[in-house]
């Protein structure tokens, strides 16, 4: 099983795989909790490029992403899968579409393509989208000691990756679910388990 | 006016870049040398990544070279073709063509793809292939210190890479121009020259 966890930053998302994991694990699943871009130590390396601060191309960022994908696909994903696992993922291919096609200059499908390629198709069973308004992001991102490149962008940005998330979980409602952000913590953590308790028994 | 050089390590890609680079200079050419992957800041940490030795799934190496050349295309070549100056240079869409579909696991025309979409189709105006036996080949690297991983693969894999350049080059023949490189340096340098020569008008 397949779990991917998306949204804007400060939406919470690796507070809630880490509550996630926790719970699938009492329930006797073995969960491998990973993350994109950097969930090896080549995507580690392929991440410091891409926060380093200087000017990368539009499409070769879309391709770094892309090739960290693939390398932590063919690497991590697809191996805990084939063994049974469970699989709880801080960000997928929805980030790159909704971040590198909504939000910059590229097209969207082309970025779904590159995906679609580096992964050899591979989608999640299961998308949970932690829904968050972009102000209340940026009040919860104040309280952090560093901005990188990505959380520096402008609130209109962070509005048009919002509405590009919203848009991808409407034309895949079987594959996603949306949950409000802004709740309480443990309120988030209730409703992301009941979207994947009737999906456990497959 | 964007030339490049291409065939197997140990063809004198490096040499008669240079010999074109001094002759072009001194028929009042502004010239831009430069080489794929590392011609860019951003590129020379994805050589580093690609030749640090680490297991790098096939299609991650793909869009990592693909990623390379997004960025230099659009900060190095492109910039330099609209300057009006000459391009020379080592290494370009045939070398993924030919090593990562003909030599590797991968679908030749995907990987030819991922390089259409990295650099929005940019074709050259003429690529030299300089063609050379792999058994040649081994025997000029011997000479060296250090072999690099890509160079320390069989020869079987070089004789396809080989096969895979011809019939790229047979594919176009009016961008490719074919030279054998166990000619003498010189002799290599001036059938180069005779074929950049009549493309200088344009």
């Amino acid at each position: 099983m397949f779990l991917t966890l998306e949204g804007g930053d400060a939406a919470g998302k690796t507070t809630q795989a880490v509550a996630l994991e926790r719970w699938l694990t009492e329930r006797g699943r073995t969960v491998v909790r990973t993350r994109e871009p950097g969930g090896t130590a080549l995507g580690a390396e392929i991440r410091a490029l891409l926060l380093h601060g200087g000017e990368v191309a539009p499409r070769a960022e879309a391709l770094l992403y892309a090739a960290d994908r693939a390398h932590h696909v063919a690497t991590v994903v697809r191996p805990a899968l084939e063994r049974g696992d469970v699989v709880v993922q801080d960000r997928y291919l929805d980030s790159s579409v909704a971040y590198q096609g909504a939000g910059r200059v590229l097209d969207a499908e082309e970025v779904r393509g590159l995906s679609t390629w580096a992964t050899e198709g591979l989608l999640p069973d299961l998308t949970v989208l932690l829904d968050l308004e972009p102000a209340v992001a940026r009040q919860r991102r104040g309280g952090r000691a560093a901005e990188d490149r990505l959380e520096s962008e402008q609130d209109d940005f962070h509005e048009r990756v919002r509405t590009a998330f919203l848009a991808l979980a409407a034309a895949s409602p079987d594959r996603f679910v949306v949950v409000d952000a802004a709740l309480p913590e443990q309120e988030v953590a209730a409703r992301i388990r009941a979207a994947v308790e009737p999906r456990l028994g497959a």
